[in-house]
């Protein structure tokens, strides 16, 4: 009997993206060949601030005929301390999301077991959003400059630019997102009251893509309530869908409210299916813990789950958050959890758990 | 003995704007006649949505002439539900804030007596930081546009503008913000990795600026591990600076992990002191709650004691603002704060206090 086959590019990265994706790898091998569901080949590609020192650049010139090659990615973080940052990332990261039409960041935001909420009445049944981000535009279409450097009267800008385009799939991505959970509700972040231009048309296409969706309820919240919503009404939320920054924002706050930024996954979608998406944890290089083999594993853990989710294995992506889950109760768990497992520990335990 | 005399224009807008700002008034008149240490004359200027209905306009053509003749203004709220929310705020909020050049937005945040942080484990001192936000440029400088509206193929943008003069004139406000407090520590919100202009030159400038404040510690942070710090760490808080936007989201982020929210204040102030600056609760016109009551006044009278700092009445507002805590501790609180008192008891218990 053969099984379905699936080729990924590994983008460790930088920093911990190392130790963190090669555990990532480790993990899924290993429920690969314990199931026998499906197999899988990691293709390393080396990218990343070690290859921009020795060639200029954070990737190849073909980089995005390679990428294309691959049924899915997996990203590590990218960000050296010799680099700045605005480079590092604008020259790997920020260069796969939009060339690539990557345009839904979908953000997991959970309770687990091992994780506490830093608020004093979280929700009883715990918190279980996810978060939409858009991905491919805005605030990050990467316009703008400076001018006049360095004099009195130096100007920069930043153009955000939000096309319907991709405001409508962005809405219908989240839409349909929020009608596939079981509360059906969504939550559309805007601005419209200061940003006149984009956040109005966010807005209305808001309202319109709406009408498709009957079955799901919605409401509105500007950016800056919507961290007080999360704050003091965690209770109300379930898919919430923002621009580029905004997201980027309340997401970080999302996770911490949950408790769970040291272990928070993401993935980069092309919702089209034309191009390979991308799942990345949420944490970045961190060099100050580089080597040390401390480094938290299970968002790069789980983003490999969400991959296999994506790829149509769900069963075995479910069964892969079921042990991880197990790991942690049992508390097996890296320092910034609060325990004192090393990272291959982590592995170890998640291997073991898979086998039984 | 004469004593000195300031003239106020006072700006109640809209909703519960002007039920907070007769209130305001009334106390600080109380305060006048009490001490006898100062004079003040408060001038209604009725500029709002009712204003607008009747002439098409928020503010008559001459309104910056007019507002110029003040010593200070007293701001409530703006908005209605009948109006697109950025047609209110455009129309009389911020045609005041950059026109003015009322360059620096700052917002206390600080742990009050009957306020309870949302936090399992705040700092067991309290929060007491100062958030500074860039008001007359950034992200709220108004420009951009849409073109092919309703278009398949429409785009808008929203064009961030940052001058060096904007940037430096904000960040030095900051250090020598922090330099006047106890801890003298500064946080810088970036998001340079991303925003590779406009950010970038607020980076630089900021280590540019740190260079004349020996005296001053100071970190960076990204605006989206802004919030994670918030959450998780506020105890390494003292005063913040950040963009026009970053600081519309932290400030009502921090508001709220103060649980400060509903009487949080705000100075929109001009440093330069060419121009009036303007005092405004951080609330807005609540129209749900309208015309019963029920509003709580002690964003407008906090905002009230700091126009009379800045007036120069500090022992005056000092006062003031103990009397408000009295008042806070013997629970005379509005049902936002979780008790039972209207609008006129919370002024009532504060004017007696301010009498004995
Ligand atoms: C590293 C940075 C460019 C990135 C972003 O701002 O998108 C990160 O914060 C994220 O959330 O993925
Ligand atoms: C009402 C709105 C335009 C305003 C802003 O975004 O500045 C408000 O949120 C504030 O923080 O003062």
């Amino acid at each position: 009997m053969t099984v379905p086959s699936y080729r990924i590019g590994s983008i460790p990265g930088d920093g911990i993206g190392l130790e963190v994706i090669s555990a990532a790898i480790e993990v899924v091998r290993k429920l690969s060949s314990t199931l026998k569901t499906f197999s899988i080949e990691f293709t390393d590609l080396p990218w990343g601030s070690d290859y921009w020192k020795k060639t200029g650049s954070y990737v190849p010139e073909d980089y995005l005929e390679t990428y294309r090659k691959f049924d899915a990615s997996l990203f590590g973080s990218v960000g050296a301390p010799d680099v700045p940052d605005h480079v590092s990332l604008w020259g790997l990261l920020l260069a796969i999301r939009s060339p690539l039409q990557l345009f839904a960041n979908v953000r997991p935001v959970r309770t687990f077991p091992g994780t506490k909420s830093p608020l004093a009445n979280p929700p009883p049944e715990g918190i279980d959003w996810v978060l939409v981000r858009e991905n491919s535009e805005g605030e990050y279409s990467g316009h703008g400059g400076r001018s006049h450097v360095g004099q009195p009267w130096e100007v920069a800008t930043e153009v955000a630019i939000f096309t319907r385009v991709g405001v409508v799939r962005i809405l219908r991505f989240a839409f349909e997102t929020a009608q596939s959970r079981p509360r059906k509700h969504l939550t559309v972040v805007s601005k419209s009251n200061s940003l006149r231009n984009g956040l109005v048309l966010w807005d209305e296409v808001a309202a319109e893509v709406a009408r498709d969706f009957p079955d799901v309820t919605w409401d509105k919240t500007l950016v800056d309530a919507m961290t007080i919503r999360m704050v003091n009404n965690p209770h109300t939320i379930d898919t919430i869908v923002g621009t580029n920054l905004h997201m980027d924002i309340l997401s970080d706050l999302a996770a911490s409210l949950a408790g769970s930024i040291g272990i928070a996954a993401s993935s980069n979608l092309d919702p089209t299916r034309k191009n390979p998406s991308m799942f990345e944890p949420v944490h970045g290089s961190a060099f100050d813990i580089t080597g040390k083999g401390l480094a938290n594993p299970l968002g790069a853990i789980w983003s490999a789950a969400d991959m296999l989710t994506w790829l149509g294995e769900a069963p075995a992506a479910d069964h892969l958050m079921e042990c991880v889950k197990a790991v942690c109760r049992a508390g097996i768990l890296t320092a910034d959890l609060g325990g004192n497992a090393k990272t291959q520990d982590v592995v170890n335990a998640i291997c073991e758990e898979i086998e039984h």
